[in-house]
């Protein structure tokens, strides 16, 4: 079976927003087995889309569209389909009464335009309920072809996605894909492909797909199997002649985010962190708390971006700040040793660099990390090219490995390589 | 003129990556009026890439492809276009010099793998530098159509396109298209659409395009013009008009973003701020810092994620925790104040709430923010819907809405509408 997506939207085509939605369709298409050979955008006009329509169909069973399903005139995906199938719409009563009881009780009066969104054939159609927004979305299913239908914003999608669509396509398909994720920190992908290339090239199931994100690599290794347990039986024993080669990079096997990882790995041995961050600012603290339950052991942040700040919240001494400046591997020592002990923590950690634009070329990108702990405190000393964001999120990166490492070394919990 | 982009990667279509490539060059393609109908995206296949280069110059003069420029077998972008076009590769011998210098300087030997990325038709050929990798881009030009190559990762095809590929667009563009994008915060999508309906209907040229982020809702109004002039002369009125019905929300009219605002009226004013975060949790800070030149007004931040924290830190009374919780009005107003005393700010900021996905379901989005001068503590209560990830995105963006109408109401400097 053959899937295609049609993003429709001339936001899309102006580069307004980015197509976030074909990236977490195919994602989901892949964990379902399904074959996806096309992405095609295409803007809010009649006849184009009507050709990507015909060409789909051409070439693919089922049709994914998402966008142009709301009031306006633009909108015109629904329209076309019927149009292409040869099918009328009309008001479904059920649809058209949700509708008015959803804009009355926000207060807004129900236009013409609006009855357009609760417009569908009255056969060969499955309608799909949008909790989230106002445009229901719906499966038209004719000639052995569906073309399925959903809203363009991300969170009207995704839950109908996942509430209506998955089930459909579950019934359609009967293989599927299963994936492990192996991160990697402190390796390029070049250098990781070469590592690992004589065991990619002896495989054809599973499949590995390395792929580089800013400072990391992240390897898929993808299965074709009936369920998990088949997936895991052929992808273990190729995970560990990764981990022959590159184990000392991987971070997580699950595809964790490193600061997931971290959030992990302190919540189990039972560490309370404090960070100080002044080029990062705020960025390490950020990405921790985004973590559900970080309360349970992130104790404090200061993002002490001043130089005051930094003697007056954290204790950096004057002399140290005037000997070696607040960019140096002294700085960060007191930094992440002032905020482990004001705070009660067991373990600080500090940034402390050059992000840029500003300052001298051969200094953007400098950057030291404190690590502090009740045994001891050590500072680590980074280069790190790109611009501004780049820098801090690198440091970012770097900071949350330390921290990590730290962690794996001195922590009574081991987690095991396949859980983490 | 009409130009299409083929986006070519297996790791699309798995939804391994983002495709930001096709929106970054959309968006550039635009600003050159340069016409786009279609984003494609195909794997990594000789057959259904040759296939969208046969469909897509059936349709469009330009197209322009990312990815598939590597060393490895899978890249065959370049095979597959010479093929279309009829044209041999040969090794070029100033690029391959150029490489085995790059991978040398880096230690590596090179492989006759790698000597793929520097062949080239000899004929009908612009080679374009990658100073970030090590594949070259190129623009095969045959029969009025221009097939243009860049490699995948973004930061190779980015600075390759602004060095190479925008000059050879700028000459064969006549016209351009020059934008204003106004930012709209507190006013949902549908609702400003319905406020500027008879304008949006009225407009041809320029034209208005809404589209809605979390949170946010954005206006872009695009003129097709001969230069900048000819664009603000056809927009300013357009905006005025707009100003009208929805000005009270509309918060740049450059499109900057919310935190790039508040760092431009802090900086212009001179006031030194202060960022007290809890549910937030440094997301407040990041942003803020991530504006270059923060230094000079960010005085510090601090993540009191815990109560203890609120206390030793900020100052936060016993009793009001006891009495109001740690959720509250008073908190927050503590916060706030405190943090701005203790580090000598001119504005204090806070935040604190329920973040979720713990705790009791209708509390979960519950925010307070604080705001506090010399002059007045104040605190503003919130109830934001959806997830953890959204209500501090949302939280952060009401906290920074917050402080610039503080500014404003409050500073000397009193920006010129079109200017911020």
């Amino acid at each position: 079976m053959n899937a295609e997506i049609i993003s429709v939207g001339t936001e899309l085509l102006m580069g307004q927003i980015l197509n976030t939605n074909a990236r977490y369709i195919s994602g989901r298409l892949a964990d379902f087995g399904i074959n996806l050979y096309y992405h095609t955008t295409v803007g809010d006009n009649h006849d184009r889309l009507k050709e990507c329509i015909r060409t789909g169909f051409s070439r693919s069973d089922i049709l994914i569209f998402t966008g142009g399903l709301g009031p306006t005139e633009d909108d015109l995906t629904k329209e076309t389909i019927a149009d292409y199938f040869g099918l009328e719409l009309e008001i479904n009563s059920e649809c058209k009464a949700e509708l008015i009881e959803r804009m009355t009780s926000r207060g807004y009066q129900c236009t013409p335009n609006n009855f357009k969104q609760v417009m569908f054939p009255r056969e060969h159609c499955i309608i799909l309920p949008n909790p989230n927004g106002s445009a229901p979305g719906c499966i038209i299913e004719m000639n052995g072809n569906a073309a399925i239908m959903m809203p363009g914003p991300p969170w009207e999608m995704e839950p109908m996605f996942e509430a209506s669509v998955v089930p459909y396509l579950q019934k359609l398909s009967s293989c599927r894909f299963y994936s492990r994720t192996l991160r990697i920190f402190g390796r390029g992908e070049s250098q990781v492909e070469h590592d690992i290339q004589n065991i990619v090239d002896a495989q054809t199931n599973p499949t590995i797909a390395p792929y580089a994100k800013a400072a990391e690599t992240t390897l898929r290794i993808t299965a074709r199997c009936a369920d998990e347990e088949e997936g895991d039986r052929l992808i273990i024993p190729v995970m560990d002649a990764i981990y022959q080669r590159v184990g000392e990079h991987v971070y997580s096997s699950r595809g964790l985010d490193m600061h997931e990882v971290c959030a992990e790995l302190l919540a189990k041995n039972g560490y309370k962190l404090a960070v100080a961050e002044s080029c990062t600012g705020g960025m390490i603290a950020s990405r921790l708390i985004s973590v559900p339950g970080s309360s349970a052991w992130f104790v404090e942040g200061a993002v002490t971006y001043s130089i005051e700040s930094k003697m007056n919240r954290l204790g950096v001494k004057a002399e140290t700040l005037e000997e070696h400046t607040d960019v140096s591997a002294e700085t960060a020592k007191e930094m992440a040793e002032g905020i482990r002990i004001t705070s009660g923590a067991d373990i600080g950690i500090s940034t402390t660099g050059y992000a840029g634009p500003t300052g001298a070329p051969n200094q953007i990108g400098h950057v030291f990390v404190g690590l502090s702990t009740a045994e001891s405190t050590e500072s680590y000393e980074f280069h790190i090219k790109g611009d501004r964001e780049r820098v801090r999120a690198s440091t970012t990166l770097n900071a949350l490995n330390l921290l990590r490492k730290l962690i794996l070394s001195k922590g009574m919990y081991k987690p095991d390589k396949y859980m983490i």
